[in-house]
């Protein structure tokens, strides 16, 4: 019988919320994948006109299952991609698995393969994660996972990370947030870059699944050495973690109008 | 008149907790203090034979308060030498002050002055912090001063960090919180360090400031490198602080059955 363990992250999961991570066993001798090793995999297009952003999203998670292997313990992201992802598995898993929940591991901490979108790609395959909130998480169990699988479209391509423009998430303790908020800021004051608190429902502060505060980095130009950014941001005292995942993807699958192209690191 | 304006740290305190570290501005004409800088304090013994312990942390407190001038802006920790420092600048303030609270500072998130103990204090007046819960805090409050005056009696001294046996505190989040512990620990494996989960009441896990947890590391012998210790312990993701206070005391105040002992940076 097909079965679907739903379990707890590499370890007690003590709270819940709804935009964590989740960690499954899968066991099911119904899943029909394609058999080769997923390890060879080079760069091809599938064509694929005239889709919509949602569509391609679709297809990049299509594609993602298929590196998913029956008996592999997978981290799964939050977002619409990973939703996609999740989507897809369920239909390869008919008939309908008996889902039973195992018991959180203390002595194998190790993922097999996560899954899992991202916000910006740049040609290292480097990412900038967590506009979703949920950076912490995700890079907890993405850097437990043997193999880490990025799934997107096109449009989150940059030449270097923080170049769309939009927000590089730093999660903070609420404690001396506005301390933290202006030393991020100066930190890159030579890259015009403006830090903001993020904000949830009526303009109160937005509070992570770890109860602690966003500040985003707005940068006007790339971020010349991300390596050397995360290393200083991290060095700052009530900083909890940041949306840079750098060296953690194994491969991008990147949907875009002419189909799915998938670059390995 | 004298007043002692109470405030929040550098920042907003947006939630406040019995053992969080105080921030303090000082203008007190009253205060009555040796009137030459402290800067060129020297090793220096004054005789106090048969003391508690308790005695020899006043001791040491008396003395840090020298260190403090009108119109300072001041950082105190928590713990019981901490307290004796506030008692002595309460006794020296008197006539008693108008505590006045004053806005959290958005511009200036600088203090003068920090003073407060210490768990573990080695050759080169790196410290181990954190065994009373505080750390994240009190090292934000301690970064952020230009002076670091630490206060302790005698048997907080080790020949190197670690090396008292008892707990290196780190603080983590929750989520995953038993990955970490087992992370901690392998990072350590070669010291024979135990890593443990602090508990708190009722054998539920100690819940600190930050709402994460604690894992305690136990090391047979003193930590070897523990500028790499801390920026390895760091680099986990989901670690938010760690106990080992590095490059930070200006000054370690040591009361001894001899006497208080000033050793500078």
């Amino acid at each position: 019988m097909a079965t679907l363990s739903l379990r707890s992250p590499p370890s007690s999961l003590l709270y819940h919320h709804h935009n964590a991570p989740t960690c499954l066993i899968l066991r099911s001798p119904y899943l029909n994948l394609r058999s080769r090793a997923h390890k060879p995999l080079s760069i091809k297009a599938f064509s694929a006109p005239s889709l919509t952003q949602d569509d391609l999203k679709k297809l990049a998670a299509d594609k993602a299952v298929e590196y998913i292997r029956s008996g592999m313990i997978l981290g799964l992201g939050t977002g619409s991609t990973a939703a996609f992802v999740v989507d897809k598995l369920g239909a390869l898993l008919k008939p309908p698995p008996s889902a039973s929940p195992s018991p959180p591991s203390t002595t194998t901490p190790k993922l097999d393969l996560a899954i899992d979108g991202a916000d910006e790609v740049d040609p290292n395959l480097d990412l900038v994660k967590g506009r979703g909130g949920a950076l912490l998480r995700e890079k907890m169990v993405e850097a437990a996972s043997d193999k880490f699988v990025v799934v997107v479209d096109d449009s989150k391509l940059v030449s270097g990370l923080g170049g769309s423009g939009l927000a590089m998430p730093v999660e903070v303790v609420q404690f001396c947030w506005k301390y933290n908020l202006i030393r991020l800021g100066e930190l890159f004051r030579e890259d015009s870059c403006v830090a903001k608190l993020r904000l949830g429902d009526g303009d109160k502060p937005y509070v992570t699944d770890n109860m602690n505060y966003i500040v985003d980095l707005y940068f006007e130009k790339p971020i010349r050495d991300s390596e050397a950014a995360g290393r200083e941001i991290s060095a700052l005292e009530g900083v909890v973690e940041h949306g840079l995942f750098l060296n953690m993807a194994t491969a991008v699958l990147i949907a875009g109008k002419d189909g799915v192209t998938v670059k390995n690191k």
